[in-house]
């Protein structure tokens, strides 16, 4: 039996998988966050480390076996990141072979089954990322919250924050946000959100984590709140258009795969998003992503052993994803 | 002779003046940041006990000798600051009488010589304060870089830095912003921004330093550069109108005194900034600042002990300001 590794770096945590040649996962393994750009080389680096000893343990098979590891780590993406992660990964001596990608690129792999397609993500950060029949790749967005991560759950976020500060100036129309926010928050006034979040230093999660308040005044007709999400489906369009024009599928019945928590408010922002996309590309097909990204690395992996994703395997791998529990399989839908 | 102490506390210096009752100037002292809640009380008071320390000892004047210092500090807004830092400043024993306001409020008294006015101040952030004739107060904007500072420097060279990764995606207009800030930073290539921006982590000042990049591709026709200016002008302009419907001025011929490095842009922000302005309060009359903030504190604090600020004083300040050099008063306009 041979076996490869699935490794899915993110900000937040690192997940690895295993999995046989046949698909069957085999457990999974959790680490601290891998995207080098925020904590440096060395940490990313052992939250990988981590995770694969875990699932190493976990699965009870020797590190010796391994034929393939593919990862997908945030924060790489360009090659100097590729120079100087794959160095450090390499030092590890992990498989006999490593495929690193980004974080996108592995996500993609699992929403398509590794067929072309483009992922809209729009979670803290928002990313598209494609490829086409020929190879092509192409990305949109996803720079950060300081170069851009527009129509992000941040995004949304902060423009709540300064919508609520307009209105107290009276520099904006005002929104039934204050009040969401003071309760949110448990502010005496809302002057108090100025302690709240640069002496307590919000953190980036935290604030996008206000996008469910920005939803419910939208619920609620708040006309704000309704064009802050009007706003991020733009701006999600824009990134998923960019996408399909570099990839020049603008024609093709083309896979646009859907994910992050600020889908959620869902008949707030994906009317208008689908239709600015398809106003481009108007046979474009819009899906939720089939499988998670760490299986995304795992049937890269696979394929690179010369394993044929099919029929069967996609059972095996669903069936151990209904097994393995935390596991996203489409199984679940 | 009595004295008097002004104290101009920002997020960079912190500048301590000295006066006679006749408005001589005796010197100046400088200290670090003191914008509290950047950096917390401690910090932010011993820059304040520093910078009166140094201009006490270059006036050589007894500390025992002062009737009042006035203070107008950043981060100092509500009721809490006010306790906070006040109860601390009396904790130094400086003087019989402390005047604590916030540095709006001292700028505007220097800008407009204690009279009723609106300050609008566009440095690496951008605040609006201003007084009426019955003494009420309004301000607006000014929230720091995550709740809002619209039309400061900061937002303007982050419009530039998202302008330019828009344009690398496709998901924006080309613009001649890319090459000048790869020239700029000195990139090989323009995805070394990211590393530039987060793991040299690009300072919010920094940033704002970006501001006159877009003037000058905005001088040469830059469509986009030309966007993100006319977008600062409108911001500031309505930052002025919400303090002046505030006060309920618009009928009023009243002064806005206009300060910043954002001004600098002049024929791409005023006209259009003036104009909008004008559209709400057609008999504003536009002004440059007559005095610095710290002058303002003086004056405050002269007023404090009953000195008129009549042009006798004035002429003595405006003396003493080119005497000291460094001080900007309005004799070297």
């Amino acid at each position: 039996m041979r076996y490869v590794l699935g490794v899915d770096g993110g900000g937040t945590i690192t997940k690895c998988l295993i999995a046989d040649d046949k698909g069957n996962l085999l457990g999974q393994g959790i680490g601290g966050p891998s995207n080098y750009q925020v904590i440096g080389v060395r940490k990313a680096i052992d939250a990988v480390e981590m995770s694969i000893k875990e699932v190493i343990r976990i699965a009870s098979i020797r590190k010796a076996k391994f034929e393939v590891i593919c990862l997908g780590l945030a924060g790489v993406g360009r090659s100097i990141d590729y120079e100087v992660v794959g160095k450090a990964l390499k030092g590890l001596n992990l498989a006999q072979k490593i495929i690193l990608q980004h974080d996108a690129f592995i996500a993609l792999a699992g929403a398509t089954i590794c067929r072309s397609g483009v992922l809209i993500i729009a979670g803290t950060g928002a990313t598209a990322f494609g490829i086409n029949e020929e190879g092509r790749r192409a990305r949109a967005n996803g720079w950060g919250f300081i170069l851009g991560d527009e129509g992000s759950g941040y995004d949304i976020g902060q423009k709540a924050l300064r919508a609520v500060t307009r209105a107290y100036d009276g520099r904006g129309e005002a929104t039934l946000l204050t009040s969401r926010l003071i309760q949110y928050f448990k502010l005496k006034s809302l002057l108090d959100i100025v302690q709240r979040v640069y002496r307590d230093k919000l953190s980036r999660r935290e604030i996008a984590a206000l996008t469910p308040l920005v939803v419910e005044a939208a619920k609620k007709g708040d006309r704000v709140a309704i064009l802050i999400l009007k706003e991020a489906a733009e701006e999600l369009a824009t990134s998923v258009v960019a996408v399909i024009k570099n990839l020049k599928t603008e024609k093709e019945k083309l896979e646009v795969a859907i994910t992050g928590g600020v889908f959620k408010a869902r008949e707030l922002i994906l009317p208008y998003f689908k239709g600015r996309v398809k106003e481009v590309a108007p046979k474009t097909r819009f899906i939720e992503p089939r499988f998670e990204p760490a299986i995304g690395a795992i049937f890269l992996g696979l394929r690179e052993i010369g394993v044929e994703i099919d029929d069967e395997i996609l059972k095996r791998v669903n069936d151990s994803c209904a097994r393995l529990g935390e596991i996203k399989g489409n199984v679940k839908k």
